[in-house]
């Protein structure tokens, strides 16, 4: 079950250390111009080394692109991509060989497979999103098509909950910070909690802009479910609302329902989403990361053959995994939005007496 | 898409006006011994006009078996149920006919399809919940026989949020509350709001014990996307937390991840899954819903053809949706789990050599 | 597995004498005129018990829509139809409750499920295509709408092999027969065999016209593979053949091949398909079944404890399944087009913008 | 729609004159034994450039595995296969950039996606099916350890029907000829049309040993419908058979009947396979191959602008591509097994009695 999506599909590989990870993605339609320039944009904010607050594993993540792309557009046949793992180091995990990391899929790996490649993570380490990233990319070039961008950052750091949302800032700065004001005591408090051998908590914030109303198939394959599930199934994440999220349950339906006016919707509780269809205002997605489960102390845990054991861990860690997660975000939320602009075509019998007729 | 699952899978029908809603499950092993007074029991615990806590609209929701069941027993074909509407009153909805609704789907259904059932919501109305949790019923005999069991209720009402867990306690309350202390506030609190014709909104906590260790299907089938997938889904859900959720992000690692001992995990911040595959410890998943959006004060909208308008609803509705809805969720976590123990049937070559061998 | 489609799916439901068949179409577009009669009349087609040429169970086939259908259009929401079974005589089954009748599908469900509705063949009955008939008008009246026919007739009856195609009498033919030349031979053979308590075999033809080119989706879901499945699927089905099938690899290529010309392809070997997508020329495909298995000699089987015995078959069939089975293979081949009409939707990035701009 | 298989996934990529081809394999189980010999076997068997009956590309097709595989053994991670071309003349097909080759897809993807790859056919040529030929053979790793065994071989060719079946004589031809008595008159067929710019059509055998009874999931995911899915879908496939297939459709129902015994069938017209469920016996398919399209003679055609013009098609194909086609249905019919003995896991609910009871 290593494919997102119904309409667009993306089907991902790749163990942390072993030779590649990558993706196909299915689906894509025909004549989209690939815009190399902006999948490595995408690619660079996400690749870790660049800074304090990310693992110091230096990735140059380039994407090669094996199929579906001819003289700079898509055929509509998948788009195979690959990235060649480059800077593993092995011998950091010769130690968990036979032992789980609390806080870690080792354990629930070895119960479901009974062998597991156990070299930083394999498969479940976040290595992989890297082709999150990269396909995320292709559908953000999609959607820009029909007029749609998302955007994202850091709204909450060891809960400490930003005031602002500012994305031209987050645009800069090194971890993505949606308020300003609060920018240095987050970055204080991560290094604080590395210093300490600790890891510290966040929340990403998903913003898309220009999502048309329509979008979303009900009743099993909704927006806010899908986004749901996009999200909640990025390494790490907790909880995730849907516009005002937890805070609409602590309202009165008239201050949380939103007033309809010829001009659009008077405010966003709802996140724009109603009944699972988007609404035509901004679609806005909250997801909650755990601490980084690789700290550095010692940690109570049992070894394969279940004795107890004492744990510590080496390697290299992101302190805070939401900064470079909200990257990942930003590229689910892209997904699903891309194959739900797709599920949509033929919703109303008039889109395909448009198109059919227009093509005889 | 009105589809839940990949291995067992539940499609969905009907409108809340139509002739009947119903479902056809399609997967379920053979040899399943059908409790109909089980599902029954299920089918009362949602069913409306029960006390004034819920809608007074009052439906006798018998379900009819329709195909699939055999001298009692499951015969590995589709079950299909239907449970005719019959305390519609269409009348009340002739007025929503050129008008949407706030925090309602009118005006998204309409934007999709151009053409709507506007008598009580249609197909976005919660009278389709009742399919969902006959299905449910029948996930839960499933997951009975390899010892799984799930259990539900309410955790908190208007901000209020309870402080224990008392399975047993809900289980006798008309309002599902899992907190003894909060009952009574909780429900002064709906009955407030329903008498200022407002509504309240409120969570709603589900636990599932007895799940084997290796149930979810990495990296895209995942156990915890499934579930928020499956919650996020419920009318009026805005928020999903595993686990701890949002409390975790707000933890040091040292605190949230879960020592393990030969004896099992020391804590359960994680809810029971580690990297999208259920730990052996308790599955635990919280939805909040929003106030329901059906309340009786005027609210300003738009008529079909975009001029604005005020509107005043008329009808029977719950003054606070998680109650019912929390039954709701108890069914699409036991359709998740009942999914996800068939797909992980194979995940090893030992299952198809023991399976393969015995039949030879 | 009760699904057919992907983008149009129906869901069947149903055992030959259990209280209902019947089916959920999902996918459907909105605002598609329901044409009953058209849907009555393609049922009439299908409907036993009119002829000598087809079994004397005598059901009334009336098909009630329970959802979806909204003011006669289609509203997108699925449509549920649900056809009562009323023309049962369980008793003549009753001694086969332990016994698997030879040809038919008793001692595989036995073997899969362990448990087996053994009444009248159960879910493994052609009675079940009913269902398919139904929701194949439905698909007929999406067709229409973008200008694609379908037709078929019997090619084939006990070997001899018609020579003519002519719609337009098989329309009137009580066999349903393409070439008027053989109608009254392959009556005489069919008639022949009943009398001698035997059954015959057959062929049917199915044509679709105006077929845009485009339809089918490479390189796993293209259009003669999934004429193949949909085809193979019906009951009794053995061989399928697209445009000269067989034949074709009985030609130099030289022969095959089928030149183009700017008005259009100058011959139709290829039967309307390259590389799996339509070409824009009639689609033909051809399905062969098997002898009716019910036949009314003693046969050599065994019960379901392994003992060898011999078998008397009583009840009432169809001496030709091929006839009826017509109907139903063009049913198949209008579910097929109707699926990859919508999912050819969004092939070319253009259709997205196309259709979004416009509702902007 | 690049994937095949609902359980077991295989999702392919690749261009014929792109960086490579390859796929994705998802779904098989951990822990199965990856015998390199046997894959690298059977891409020999596929493998073009052998001998004057196959094309004279010569591609050295070696199979990187990029994931999926740790110490020998698969994790159940989705095992990611690359193929990189090397031996592509994309010179030979500049010609054909504004041209369609009648028998091919040149027209139709033109028709569907507007742009298309029109080197050596790009996706749809057949050297993507090296890809499922890899795949192929994990799917008969795994089958193996079920007992299942899969042979395949010529049967006709050129209208020449063999009368017998060697399977041991096919596996050491040229041609793969079942018959050994037409081997000699196939072969001068085969060079005889070759000689004369042309090229001839012909049959695949394929049988599966050892396929236990239940495989199959009615009503839309039969074994014989896939079967037909998988077969018609290769490139050149116009016809498929199960069992006897149309010569079943000649017989009457009491010659086509097997009749059953306490030892098995006492015949198998069948071919394995009732109601679409295996019986135990034999699995039996042929596909019928048209004459390869790329013939040396002159063809009419048009060009992209719908202008008539001439074709001299230059480049190396195979004159008979029903002869390395053998080994493409192999693997798709292998597919097809793995897939459904997957599927079929979770059929009774003694099956998760069984599998959850021991792994407490």
């Amino acid at each position: 079950m290593n494919t997102f999506g119904q309409r667009l599909r993306v089907t991902t590989f790749g163990e942390s250390h072993g030779p590649a990870i990558g993706c196909v993605i299915d689906g894509l339609p025909a004549g989209l111009a690939v815009d190399e320039g902006f999948i490595a944009a995408q690619m660079a904010r996400r690749r870790p080394g660049q800074n304090a607050f990310a693992t110091q594993r230096n990735e140059a993540d380039v994407v090669e692109i094996l199929s579906g792309v001819f003289e700079g557009v898509t055929t509509g046949t998948p788009v195979a991509l690959m990235i060649r793992n480059t800077n593993q180091k092995s011998g950091d995990y010769e130690t968990l060989k036979h032992l789980f990391r609390p806080g870690h899929a080792d354990i629930t790996y070895h119960a479901k497979y009974g062998v597991r490649d156990y070299r930083g993570g394999g498969r479940s380490s976040a290595r992989e999103t890297a082709a999150r990233v990269a396909a995320g990319a292709f559908a953000q070039l999609m959607l820009r098509e029909i007029g749609i961008t998302i955007q994202s950052g850091i709204c909450e750091i060891d809960g400490l909950v930003g005031q602002t949302i500012d994305f031209a800032h987050a645009a800069k700065s090194e971890i993505f910070a949606l308020d300003p004001a609060c920018e240095d005591e987050w970055k204080k408090r991560i290094l604080s909690a590395k210093n300490s051998h600790d890891s510290v908590g966040g929340a990403a914030l998903i913003v898309a802009h220009g999502v048309p109303a329509g979008l979303g198939e009900p009743l099993y394959y909704k927006l806010d479910a899908l986004l749901a599930a996009a999200l909640m199934g990025i390494n790490g994440v907790k909880a995730v609302d849907i516009g005002d999220g937890r805070d609409a349950a602590r309202m009165r339906g008239s201050q949380n329902n939103d007033p309809i006016t010829p001009d659009g919707f008077f405010s966003n509780h709802a996140g724009g989403v109603l009944g699972g269809i988007s609404t035509g205002a901004p679609v806005v997605a909250r997801a909650w990361f755990k601490p980084t489960p690789s700290i550095f102390l010692p940690q109570q845990t049992i070894t394969t053959d279940h004795q107890a054991t004492q744990l510590m861990i080496k390697g290299r860690h992101d302190p805070c995994i939401a900064i470079r997660g909200s990257v990942v975000a930003e590229a689910m939320v892209a997904l699903t939005l891309a194959d739900l602009s797709l599920l949509n075509l033929g919703s109303r019998i008039d889109h395909l007496k448009t198109l059919y007729q227009s093509s005889r």
